[in-house]
């Protein structure tokens, strides 16, 4: 199975003054075609901080997806970061500035900042931006992003025919009220005997009941339902019936 | 200014099925206490993906806080991979264990599987858990937290007298109505002028309105305001009359 990493980019998301809706959203889709979200970084807008680390990745993992700081003003420095992470010179793409020349009616409007947003390494490919137009691109296994989640939605939709995905990663959730602690010796035993399957146990405080949402994950149907079965059974032998939560 | 990482642990945010609510909290209660938050990783319940994180990270970093994975079940793994980590033994804690034997009432709810919440690498200093009890503790530089929301904001609550601050960030948003292609110019200009001062810049989309949020952050309260000031200006110079926005 294909694996991937995340990095967003933006002092933004580390001071808490924007909370991040872009990481969701891609574990989300990237698990639906079978590539799984192994990590995630958040670094700031520094240059030495995003050429290493997108080197760090690009090397480690199948997939790079990049969020942020593609935009047109000063503190927008992701291309020319990962240009230098690549070791290419940054050029001004001529359908990337295509698209911009026909997105701005007047020429004025398309000054030396938004120019900026047609700049990326050489021999980018580039990524569809229906919403705003400006352009996102794929470099090596690298797929750089807007920040924007709207836009960044948009483009990965359409990016995702280049992944080279595998078998969805299927998962049923199995919900108890009943303390983790309670359960955890069982549940080990259920996790040693299905080993296919990736169980995990998330508690939680609901209507003043402490409970715990049980997540099977798997790819293959028939295995998940067994498992599924296992803990059910392993919940109603401790005098709890579970019940089932469609997956947020 | 001290530094710090937060390292997220947990298949469940890597999934998308939660949506991480610790990240945007420590940013800013970090900040007002006036250590900068550099970095942050989402990584998998992977014993060694754990141990290399937090090395990497506690060698970069004043300090480290880790999220997650010191619950009672099979997939909470994080002290016993943060003790292989510090090459140093995992221990049943003796004031751990006591917090625990004063919270369940009859003995035998003291189970193997939570004794395991009193498990850490030997010569940790318990933090605090008013919540649950289950207690963080610190070695190192590395602060070992819950998951859940609602104790690790207890938890940090608890052990943030340890950290060495200084001054405060503070900032100051801006909003227009403005394309941030039409300001770009403009605000580099101001950035270049206002060296100590950070600026970034955020588009978005509101009530079918094209804008920025300008955010100015800096340590100095006058420093701050004359950037602020003459981001103003700058605005107005373009025909646009901004609008000062709490920050959230």
């Amino acid at each position: 199975m294909s694996d991937a990493c995340v990095i967003i980019i933006g002092n933004e998301v580390l001071s808490g003054r924007t909370k991040d809706a872009n990481l969701a959203f891609l574990g989300e889709r990237l698990n639906e075609i079978g590539v799984r979200l192994k990590e995630a970084r958040v670094i700031a807008d520094d240059t030495h901080v995003i050429i290493d680390t997108v080197n760090d990745c690009r090397a480690r993992f199948d997939y790079v997806f990049t969020t942020g700081g593609i935009g047109p003003t000063h503190d927008d420095i992701t291309s020319a970061a990962i240009a230098k992470a690549f070791d290419l010179p940054l050029v001004r793409d001529p359908d990337a500035l295509a698209l911009l020349q026909q997105h701005y009616d007047k020429p004025e409007d398309l000054n030396e900042q938004r120019l900026k947003m047609c700049e990326m390494p050489e021999g980018a490919t580039l990524i569809d931006n229906p919403i705003s137009r400006a352009p996102g691109y794929q470099i090596g296994n690298v797929f750089v992003l807007a920040g924007v989640p709207v836009v960044m939605r948009a483009m990965f939709e359409s990016l995702k025919h280049r992944l080279d995905g595998s078998l969805p990663m299927q998962s049923i959730t199995i919900v108890a009220y009943i303390g983790e602690g309670v359960l955890a010796g069982g549940l080990g035993v259920v996790q040693e005997a299905h080993a296919d399957v990736e169980i995990g146990s998330y508690p939680f405080f609901r209507d003043g009941k402490l409970g715990a949402a049980l997540v099977l994950r798997g790819t293959d149907t028939g295995t998940l339902q067994a498992a599924a079965e296992a803990v059910r059974d392993m919940v109603r032998g401790l005098g709890v019936e579970p019940f089932e939560e469609a997956n947020a």
